[in-house]
């Protein structure tokens, strides 16, 4: 059954019908580039029909796994960047509880996933007497952050359980034959999971990149996959109604009606970093060769008083996305008071939900009239098979956009700039020369400021 | 000492330095007005001599009511939304050990601060056997969300204590004499402390409205004052190197060359609610009339490996803001390993901060050169003094940047806006009309999208 909704009609103050027509037919082009793989940077495609055509053994593998995980561990430290970290992180706080690190069972950290010095201390000196598990996730093993993390981390557990009890207790999610990680998992013993070759890191929630984690945090990834076929079916379908398509098709319509900015806003914290995922999924994918959509997101209502001001009346740069949750989970309802000095009593017998409903409502409403058109995308509830079916069409629209728009989706040129600048400010072998040009360069710049 | 330093030569490829110079001429003025309360919205100017001129008395209540929090709870329950939940999270977080509510000590959890039914119920059932004491804020005491939470947490309080207990374990930061909140905490006998009439929410956080909770988390508010004090000073002062000027004129200038988007980018993830904070500030105080650039952050390197492509080769509207801590808490070596396989050896010796600072200059060059102007932001380390520096740096900045802009930096007129459609939607009395009005307009557009 479909979880997951779109709807454009809060743009049509800004576009026209006919405008987000003509860009469905584009749409459509684009889908048949993405499914016969005919576009720029096919080799990435895999994800289209990862949902149907997945490693059933490794599944089972990955299922026993985590229940080992959450047998013989209080932690898992999950290390990982980019989209080796998002997917995971995004799916396990949209199904779990607002502080599942607070409550009883396995606690599951993220690290290397940033060069925090700080962060990396902390963590280790809360778990540090905990019984632990690590799942490393890189395709090459050599990425900084997480390499870094790993060798403190592989450290601390081969200190506490020898080198073979350490063994036992690292899960490696890397390159199927070749790479640092997987030549050291193999000689070292770790129970390795694949990063396939035809899907790019902010594609690979679905994968054992995402999948091993979010078993290991108690979650049904039969029940993710099974959404995600769902909405494979639906994407690939020839109806005229393709939740992803309509997406893809109102932002680029917006984009071309000079929106330059796509806010994703949520009504619900548990979202914050499935928003994150998005934006890396989007900007990454879309932001190249001097274009494509900004992304940023709010979690509503909390940034109506922060982001609230700006998005009713700064720049008119802004499109918004909202996503509305049907059935949030939880259940407070407002009591009425004797003494109703706070003004509240007009509510009483109302559960949060719908007033929380009724503040998205009239956002939309005041947003719109602000000269922000709204899109809207509604799902079900926050249970897995609604995830699955949420992630593939945010993939697939995805995709379909970064084609309409006439960029290569799924590479990430960009990326390399900062790590090679890096490389040689920490004096890496072989990038000497390149330390040479920047240094002369800073100076420069230097030298102009000074005057 | 000044712990705080501005540093704009990285925007010199995109603007001139005459061209920021003149820009310094209007901040010039523009803190004129700022400080004799010449320009709009001046009724609202408060804070700029707010740290040598506060209330002592009070100021020694709130280290005393900090103490016995401390004493007699487990958790302090944290109620308000936008100024008076941003400025008291960002401080403890940046204070903060990175998983603060994990320790031993006093937890301290965040409420009130969206309409998530979700969350209310978690942090509910996670707290309700534990000793408990509630900070609620709010100038009116009839702002929806924390008003909802206030409620579920007064009855749970009562419950747990008795009313006289309760009482005794609410401190309620409200209006001097009037408003909903003020009215029953009079009435119940909780402690009060003032949001001042002259300081609008955004510009709150040295008031009792973050005070209060960043003393019972355990720092020092003496020392946060005094780094205030400090940058008060500095900025106040007739020097022709002030940091909260040169950030004015800087931005100004960017903003005027067509850069609408300015990202805050940190390097520490404790960082993250400092920069949620700051887009508050700006986005709040200057995106009115069509203009203001909007304000967005990432927290590098994590966030390389998502925004990072977008930044390096998108749409080039984008200035950077980069926010440098030289002194990194925590101690992590990097250490030798015998088997290079991951290829770190290069880095054998080295700390993570060491790292890290590499990878901001060289993100900083790769920005610059792919079209990103870069400022920077440097603070000392992550202390109570520091802060302070740096939240009077914000604030100054801000206030003279708005009046550069030609808005008004102290009020917020379109955060009304979703309010009052929420009330209608709502069925509160007193708004029927505006219902029916919605209510039409709404059933038109649904018409025109079903064509």
């Amino acid at each position: 059954m479909q979880k997951v909704f779109f709807d454009y009609s809060g743009i049509l103050d800004e576009v026209s019908a006919e405008e987000v027509n003509a860009c469905l037919k584009k749409a459509v082009s684009a889908r048949d580039k993405l499914i016969n793989k005919t576009g720029e940077g096919n080799e990435f495609t895999g994800w289209v029909d990862l949902p149907v055509n997945f490693d059933k053994e490794e599944f089972e593998r990955i299922k026993k796994a985590a229940l080992r995980i959450r047998q013989d561990s209080d932690v898992l430290i999950v290390i990982g960047i980019g989209g080796s970290y998002l997917g995971a992180r995004a799916a396990i706080e949209f199904l779990g509880n607002s502080f599942y690190n607070e409550k009883d069972g396995l606690k599951v950290y993220f690290a290397g996933n940033s060069l925090s010095q700080k962060y990396l201390s902390d963590l280790i000196s809360l778990v540090k007497d905990k019984d632990i598990s690590v799942n490393v996730i890189s395709k090459s093993g050599t990425t900084t952050e997480p390499a870094i993390a790993f060798r403190v981390f592989k450290d601390l557990l081969e200190e506490k359980y020898g080198p073979e009890g350490a063994a036992k207790r690292i899960y490696a999610t890397t390159d199927k034959e070749k790479g640092a990680l997987k030549e050291l998992a193999d000689k070292q013993g770790y129970e390795t999971f694949v990063v396939p070759d035809d899907i790019g890191g902010r594609y690979s929630v679905l994968t054992a990149v995402g999948l091993l984690p979010i078993a290991a945090a108690g979650f049904n990834i039969d029940r993710l996959m099974e959404g995600a076929a769902e909405m494979r079916d639906i994407s690939l379908s020839r109806s005229m109604d393709i939740p992803a398509l309509n997406y893809a098709a109102a932002r680029n319509a917006l984009y071309a009606a000079g929106k330059k900015i796509e806010i994703t806003a949520d009504y619900e914290p548990s979202f914050h970093y499935m928003n994150e995922w998005w934006k890396q999924l989007f900007g990454e994918s879309e932001g190249k060769g001097h274009k494509g959509i900004f992304p940023a997101s709010v979690d509503l209502t909390t940034d109506l008083h922060s982001m609230g001001q700006y998005i009713q009346d700064g720049e008119r740069l802004i499109m918004e996305t909202v996503v509305e949750i049907l059935d949030q989970p939880g259940d407070i309802v407002i009591h009425r008071e004797e003494d109703d000095t706070d003004k509240l009593n007009y509510l009483a017998g109302r559960d949060m939900e719908y007033v929380n409903s009724r503040a998205l409502e009239g956002t939309m409403l005041a947003h719109i009239e602000g000269g922000v058109p709204c899109m809207r995308v509604t799902i079900r509830d926050q249970k897995e098979y609604t995830l699955g079916q949420l992630i593939y069409f945010y993939e697939f629209a995805c995709g379909v956009s970064g084609y309409m728009l006439g960029v290569n989706p799924f590479d990430q040129p960009g990326v390399e700039s900062y790590k090679r600048n890096m490389f040689a400010l920490l004096g890496k072998p072989g990038y000497e020369a390149l330390l040479k040009e920047i240094t002369e360069k800073a100076a420069a710049r230097s030298k102009e400021a000074a005057k």
